[in-house]
Parts: structure tokens; sequence; C-alpha cells
């Protein structure tokens, strides 16, 4: 609710979750009381208003209210947050009040879409949602970066920062199954692609290799994409995204094994050689040579997790990918098919100097009806990021958790 | 996949994620190496097979496929899951694999529908999902029972044990808003109705009082229900659910005050006084009174949640509801329209000792442009658990925690 008036009309505009709706108050036509009450009215305050809704072709809406009747239900007085421009920690210190501005409600209703638009995308896929634990004792990726909790008499329990290892029990019973809930990342990071909260689908299939994971990824993609197009055109107008680089987006996607990414980066003039992960840096210079998203496969096996298949034809490489969004956004998706043969499985596990005992569970997969499958995790933040177009992760989730925000 | 022949001719079961079919081989008809190696096939080896399929009306799938190729993928030899009967420690213990039953698949299937479905519900009526926080600094429901883990320099972080807090801010942005992901207890508690770790589904409205809020979950429970008769009897079925009861669920729900519900009780032979809460005797001696869900409401303030808004015409009671389901699965759901006065929310903050500070953002959602909301909870797996007649929570989720249980 926001008021502006002059000596014989008022405005205000009214927003009731569905949308936003211009008032008009005149003088004459009201109670004194009201057009008292009307003027007064700051920003924030809660009302019920009547009135009769007219066709008004200046209007965002296509409508106006000639608002007739006034209740205040709830004062708005010292509004923390007015149009005026606000620093980000004040923003975000008041994240529960800033949500209610117009462009935060726009990025919230396109990661609505998001959400939704892969939960469709697998069920009419016959892909069977399965919920994956929180609390764990098993590791997924990297010790170092854990978030723990006493567990009652059974020691620590570490919150999951991926569900893959348990879907691949569910995709030996189910074929097609995914995971989609929050993950967690203990990290000291402080870019705009870092949460120590954020949310990831993991579609894990059975029987697919790490080609068929691509296109998965790529059908998903373009899916979500022109869904938010279709859908939320209005909310990306308010966010003044330009479209013209997501209306791009269509498989196939191109594709760049890493050791022909390395030759590439050294031609846009990187400093990085052959058995070097890529930093954000290297993946933006990449993904800026492309017009849509980018998959790069085959990287080298010391830089990705224990559980990736050996590459056949190249054994110091795994089948996997990642997939690079353009204009800058990077990474989105990591995947890649799963080591499948018990014996391999165990000497990485033990090589890297794994818990073997937390592990067993997982080991079985390999030694009952083992079985070619892959999968991938997309982040879901980042990839509302890209589309909303924002520059930082945090403002794609209602409440962000960074190392230095924990508050509201 | 499991095996049965005779001197001529061999059947297998295989399993592809979509289902289940028959396989026939014939002796006589394949090459020895294939008739060998299919009579030597055990359980859940990994087969790729070749041949063709024909209609039978014997067979539940209504086909039979004759085999003329097989590749062994994977061996299942020693499976520690036989058709014969395990304990529940063991299953449990082999929950990874123990997943692969066709009971577990079944009850995996109605599951997802459950979860898809309630998605869908509030999709169509153009709610937003708001993914709240799981690391929280505030505190939603009981102190005692939380997981706490280490956060930063920013000292202790709390699992999430409920998002309403949250969304009660999104609702203020954007009128209706729902999250569902994982919530957490660390409760010492071995009932059938209880997990350490549990999905909940969300909503909360702008302007539902406790009435609308009890018309909207008898809306939704009716449609979850409807949903998985009418997508998933075969799953039913095979889960040997008698869906009688199932089929008489549709709104209006009886609705008990708790007042009442006392007396009730009092005529049923309980030993219950005014004042003291419902247990979970209670609640199955009063839902086997009804053979449709039942709402209790308006308990004692003294026995809810401090963020229930106080009864005005009888300010011992809040205005809230528990929703308990019949056949002796007791409460799905806790509802409530919340406190919305500023100052009679913060006695209560301080009446109850819950730290002040924490709550600063919530009470700031009382004091700029307050509102009538309600909102309420719905638990998937006990909602999972009663669709499929299952007398314990821990088989209507894939990976089940409970105190005593962290692995697999």
């Amino acid at each position: 609710m926001t008021t502006r008036s002059s000596g014989k009309i008022a405005f205000v505009v009214l927003r009731d979750g569905t949308g936003y709706v211009q008032g008009v108050v005149s003088k004459q036509e009201v109670a004194p009381e009201i057009w008292d009450a009307f003027r007064q009215l700051t920003q924030e305050t809660s009302v019920e208003v009547t009135g009769s809704v007219r066709a008004d072709e200046r209007s965002p809406s296509g409508v106006e209210l000639t608002v007739t009747g006034l209740d205040v239900l709830g004062s708005g007085t010292d509004f923390p947050i007015s149009p005026k421009e606000h620093g980000t920690a004040f923003l975000f210190e008041h994240r529960h009040l800033w949500l209610r501005s117009r462009r935060q409600v726009a990025i919230m209703r396109v990661r609505h879409e998001v959400v939704q638009g892969i939960r469709d995308f697998f069920h009419e896929r016959d892909f069977t949602l399965v919920d994956t634990p929180i609390l764990t004792g098993s590791i997924g990726e990297s010790a170092g970066t854990l978030f723990e909790t006493e567990y009652f008499d059974l020691g620590k329990a570490y919150l999951a920062q991926t569900g893959q290892l348990y879907l691949e029990a569910a995709a030996a019973a189910l074929g097609r199954v995914y995971c989609f809930g929050p993950t967690f990342r203990a990290e000291k990071s402080k870019t705009r692609r870092h949460l120590t909260e954020f949310w990831m689908v993991e579609p894990e299939v059975a029987w697919n290799d790490s080609d068929d994971n691509m296109r998965l990824q790529e059908d998903l993609i373009s899916y979500i994409v022109a869904r938010c197009l279709d859908r939320r055109a209005e909310e990306l107008k308010e966010l003044e995204r330009d479209a013209t680089g997501l209306e791009r987006v269509a498989p196939p996607f191109p594709r760049l094994s890493y050791t022909d990414a390395i030759a590439k980066l050294g031609e846009l003039g990187a400093d990085i050689q052959w058995g070097q992960d890529l930093g954000g840096d290297e993946e933006t210079l990449l993904a800026n040579a492309y017009d849509r998203p980018l998959f790069v496969y085959n990287y080298p096996r010391a830089v990705r997790a224990f559980y990736m298949k050996q590459n056949p034809d190249d054994p110091r490489t795994v089948l996997n990918n990642d997939c690079l969004a353009p204009e800058g956004y990077g990474e989105i998706i990591g995947g890649s098919q799963r080591e499948d043969d018990h014996d391999l499985l165990l000497d990485r596990i033990r090589e890297l100097g794994l818990p073997e005992e937390t592990y067993g569970w997982y080991l079985d997969l390999r030694k009952y009806g083992t079985f070619v499958h892959s999968g991938f995790g997309l982040g879901v933040e980042r990839t509302v990021g890209w589309i909303c177009g924002i520059p930082h992760v945090r403002e794609a989730i209602a409440f962000p958790r960074t190392m230095t925000r924990l508050y509201p």
C-alpha cells in the first residue's frame, strides 16, 4: 500500500497477493472521515476497501478501483523499507519485510514456476519421487564442509550434501527416480554463487549412460526455461530481464570435452593446465563463448567425486559433465555416470581414505545386481538466478543462509 | 528377478522399474548355453533379455515374454533378502535392498502420488511455493527437541521443526503460500507415529480464519485420497488395502470442539480432564467413533503453541484444530489461526520465556500491516501410512530416521 494525493483526489496502490490495483478516492464523493483516513494511510498498512471497479487503459492491471469504503486493519507506521535506496545488508536484515517488494514477489513467483516445472517434468516422465534423508552417517561430497549434529547414542549425524547415494539404491527398485530437497555446505565462501543451504533436484536413472544423462539435462533445462517464458512473462518483465538469451535455450546444447575445454581456455588466454579443475572464472570465460548452456564432460578423475565412473577409453578421466549457464552464470548442473564396478569403487573409497564402514550399503548396490546408471544435480537458486537475471543467488531464495547470515 | 524351473521349461519374473513380467524359456527352443545361464539365475541378478511378447490372460501384467536371448550384467548371488520372513530390524538394516520388494515399491509410488498431488492441489489454487530455511535461529515449537549445529561465528543453528513462522512473512507478500520440506524433532520417542526427520507441507493463507482453514484442510485431504484411489489402485491392491474407508473421505468432515471432545471421551470411558492435551490413545478413541477424518478444534491455550490466536469468545482456548485420521491413525494435521495482535503475541513470548530477540522479525509482521491469517501442517508419512494402511510410519519413507537408526 502506497499513497499519493492532491487536494481533491487521492490514489493508493493496493496489493492482495494476486496482483496490484490502483484505488482512487474523490473527496467530493465520500464521507469526510473516509477521506481523512485515506489520506493518512501509510505504506504497508493493511486495509479492507469497498468500491467499484472500472476498466482503465492506463493502468497496468487494466482496471482502477473507485473506493467508497475503507477499514484500516493494521497500521504500517514507520515501515522500515521505503521506496528510496537501501544497502544490501539492511535489506537482508529486513528480508521478512523486503519480500513484499514487487521485485522480490516476482522472483518468488519465478522460483515457484521453476520448482513446479521440475516436478511436473519428472512426473510426466514417470519418475518416482524418493525423498532422501538430510541426517546421514555417510558423506556425499567432501568431508571438510559438513554441518554436524549430535544424534542420540549414535554419535554424529551430518547434514546431507546430496541425496544421490540413496537415490542409486532407489533407482535399483524403481528405475527412474528423483529427490528434491535442501542440501548443505558449511563452506566459508562469500561468492555470489554460494549459499550454505540451497535446494537441489537430483534425478537418477537406471540404464542411462553419460550420453543419455546429458540429453535428460538439456531436455529438463529447456523445459523449465520455456515454461517460465510462457507463464511468467509478467514477472520477467517486472525484473527487466532481457529474454533474448533465454529464448535460444533448446536442445542440443554444445558439448566440449574437458581436454578440448583446456585447449580452448588456452586460446582464450587463461592460464590453466590439464588436470586442474575449472574455477568460476574459467567457467565464465568458456560459457561466454556460447549463446546457450554448455556441457563440459569427462573431467580428470582426480578433481571429481569418488562415485563417478572411470572412463574406459581414458582412465585418467571419468564419465561426468557439468552444465554451464550462459551470460556469466556458470555451473548449474553437475552429473555423471556412476561407477557400477564393485572393486573399482572400493579401491577408490580406500584411495581417498573415506570411512569404508559407512559405505557398506552403497557398495552392496554393486554386489547385488549392479547396473549402468547416471544422474545429476541441478541447483535451484543458480537456475532461478540465471532465469531472473539477478546477480547473486541469495535473492533467489526467500530466507538465504550464508556464513554471515542466519537471521531472519 | 526370481526363477523357478522344471526340466524343460523355466520361468523368471523380471522387473524393470515400470512393472513386472514373467519370462519363459523353453529348453528346446534356445541354445544350451542360454538354457544353462537362465536356470542358474538367482534373485536380483541384473540381466538384459530379448524375446517376443505375447498376450497371456493368466498373467497379472497381461503379457508373458518368451525369452530367446540373455545377457547377465550383474550377479545377485547371496542377496540377503529372500522371500522368507525376516525380522524388522534386519529389514531396516538392509533398507537399501529391501526397497526393491513389491510392497516397498508400492508404498513409494503412493508416496510419490501424495506429494505430487499436494503440489498440484496448491499450484492449481494459485499458491506460491516458498521454501523456508532448515537452519534457523528461531525456534518454532518446543526447545527441548531441537537438533543443533555450530554455525560459523554466529553460534548455534537449529534444524527447523516448522517453516510456519517464515511462511507468515511470505503470506504478507504473496497472499497464499506453502512450504514443503523436511522437518526435525530430536524426540526420544519410539512410537509408531514418530520419526526424527519427516516431511511436512504447510500452507499459510492471508485473510483465512480458523473456519476457512479447516475447509482448506478437508479439501486437501479429500483431493489426495481421491487421487490415490484413482491413480494408485494397483499399488493399494498390492498392499491389500481395504479402500472402503478411504472412499468415504469427502467434505465436510465432522467437527468437535475440544470441550465437547472431553465430554465425549468421558462418555467413552477415558480418564481425561478439561485442560489436558489429548494423547495418542484419546485421539484413537475419538477418531474411531467416526467413519471419516475428524476435526477437534479450540484447544486450551496452555497446551498449544505460542503463536496461536487467542479465542475472543473463550480466552482459555485458542483458534486451532487438529485433524484425526480414522482407522486408528490419529493426528495428521495441526493448524490454527495465528495471533495477529502484536501485544498479545509479545506477552505470550515473554510468558513462555522464549528468546525475544530471535523473534524480533516475527513480531514485525504484527507491527507493519497485520492481518488475519491461518495455516496448518500435514505430515506426509502419517498421511501415506494411513492411505497405504501400514502400521508404522517408518515404512512410509525411503530411509527412515529414528532415535536408533541413522543407517543406511
